[in-house]
């Protein structure tokens, strides 16, 4: 295990502004160029398509974790597709399989996600927003943190990734 | 269908202040007593066996929907335990079941919820607390409510189930 | 717990013949004369609809577990219906919720139910058939059993539960 | 999704005879030297275990969909975990996620997967053992083949994969 590649999370919305694509694309290409595998829910919208098309645009690996009972409606752009037919619980498997997991705009899906990923102790790194009060307690600890830019999303991750060797 | 008892679900935190646990004893007995059925996680501790307490005091049903592979740890005031064996991805069936969620004071697991409910379409009264700025849209929707107290947030069911006959 | 009434699962085939729905509304009406919960898979067809209705007949209690992420498509004879949105994932919470699994006839599904029941050490009565080889160490252990008719199946569970006891 | 490569479930026992893990680590390889993905529970024991490093022995690539919530008692082989925290019902992720499911030697939660791809319309290729009259249908129809050796197994695979070109 000690020499898998890390897995890194990106979540977000299905339907969000052209800006927060592009943001979604570049932490994609970012996440890639660091050699790490990523991992989302496989849609083809939104930050899922933009994620997963950055990651390919720059030869990274990617697996979607998809909610539906096969492959319809699934980004292009996946390596693999990993089919769980269960809706919304999927959301337990995103967070669980990454060792970080950054979250791009989004709505309430994505708030379950940054809540489930806390709740099982998974680091998670805001980009461009923030979550409100519910979860300070994990903005001091630590286990939550923001960043502003893609650049700064990854730098966090490196750094967390750094602190387990 | 139309005859099916309303089922109103009660989330929060597995450790919580005795106060909180009070508002979940005082919010379980007031369910009961209106004849819905009170579905929540079933475990032995915070909201979930508080609120079990007081509905089964009144008389009322108790559906606990457990994480774990058996009843090990579940409330001793459960009618009925559903045995899942799937961990957090449970939240999701905790919400999917109710007619309306009654989210008592909690963490990460809480706000999973809450959020995962309100993805499905599920109305959600918050209890003596607010969500913040990532589920306004909700707020503003009338999808997201919240109350004061345990009378307040029965009302408040009340009305969301009277509009829907 | 040790006052909780026990739940017995009824699963089987969506499209069976005749004589197999006749076979699982008798045992629905022979489960709730018992005092036993029925639990089933919810949908409004086959085994399911029929042992519901038997149950409902002699005024049983009635859970189901249902595939969907709502309720149609649920039989009318439900008193609780759980909503889980998961699809077939669904079938391990039917088998692990329950003290008892009465298998009528069925397809891949139904086998599929029989055999997480066994992998979860939940024992099994198959109705009117049998499973083949690849159970047979469990026929041999005990947990999983064979009968000819409802009757004979509702002795079996009594002997099941009574040796708990 | 015309460009990704297949995904090759294999499912058995956790604890088999030697003859079966060798069985398995050979299938784990012809399916890596085909180029295809190799994609099993994720355990370190058993068929789980054996494939994967025949798969690795050849430089293929392997995904395992862990039952726990986290890869604790992973098989080392693993190139990406995918941690559910669902238990058996990680079992249906197995086999959505699969082009083919070839069924090692095991025992009752290997025949629950076998049933549930053949629910979801997976071809399955039982090697070196029968599923008995149960499934007798699927036989007839094709979805469900037997084969006496790995060869065997992946050359059904083969002919599989390219009736779907």
């Amino acid at each position: 295990m000690a020499t898998r590649k890390p897995v890194i999370g990106v979540v977000g919305g299905a339907d969000v502004e052209a800006a927060d694509e592009s943001a979604a694309y570049e932490l994609g290409k970012l996440i890639a160029r660091r050699g790490w595998i990523l991992l989302n829910g496989g849609r083809d919208c939104g930050v899922m398509s933009a994620s997963a098309r950055g990651a390919k645009k720059v030869g990274g690996l990617v697996i979607g974790i998809l909610p539906g009972p096969n492959t319809r409606g699934s980004s292009p752009d996946l390596d693999i597709a990993i089919v769980t037919g269960m809706g919304e619980a999927r959301n337990v498997i995103n967070v669980l399989s990454c060792d970080v997991v950054v979250a791009c705009s989004g709505g309430a899906g994505t708030l379950s996600e940054v809540a489930l990923a806390l709740k099982s102790n998974r680091p998670v790194i805001l980009l461009g927003w923030t979550s409100g009060a519910p979860l300070a307690v994990h903005r001091e600890s630590g286990l939550l943190q923001v960043a502003d830019t893609p650049e700064d999303a990854v730098g966090a991750v490196d750094r967390i990734l750094s602190q387990r060797r």
